[in-house]
């Protein structure tokens, strides 16, 4: 049986569940706003923003803050070093999953 | 966006870094032992103690003890139940990581 050598290297800012759908949410569109990841992931305002915020300190997010109308708007984008992080991410689960 | 709909669908028993790394070696292995488990996930006893017994008690995996000459060996193989869950699991993490 081959060593599982990058236990650690699974990187555990990504790996949460909730931080793993939002960051797998913003690689595939880009840029998305806190209802739309709030609806799509089915999580309290709560939980989700303090998914969002260990993302932002880990520097894998940038927050834009705006009105529509009178509505405030909450934005998030991955940052380069988040989506280089998601890409380490998954090339190193894909070798842990298929450890022979 | 697409719903996220699949996020409690994502079994925590198998999210948990060890317990993933167990559960890939026992799919790819068929059975291992105790120290080999240790010896290529890199953990101490008692940290891969108690997630095994984690997968034992959910019904993931069957324990077999027995005697090599005077050694005690201990060796894991995963159920019917502890496959299926961990191929679910896999399913339901690359259509989350893929999230459009």
């Amino acid at each position: 049986m081959a060593a599982v050598r990058n236990l650690d290297a699974l990187d555990d800012v990504i790996h949460q569940k909730v931080r793993l759908a939002v960051m797998s949410c913003l690689m595939a569109s880009g840029e998305v706003d806190f209802n739309s990841l709030k609806h799509a992931l089915g999580v309290s305002d709560g939980n989700l923003s303090t998914h969002l915020t260990v993302l932002e300190e880990h520097g894998y997010v940038d927050v834009r803050k705006e009105f529509v109308g009178k509505k405030p708007r909450t934005t998030y984008t991955p940052t380069p070093l988040g989506r280089k992080a998601f890409e380490s991410y998954i090339t190193v689960l894909e070798a842990l999953v298929k450890t022979g």
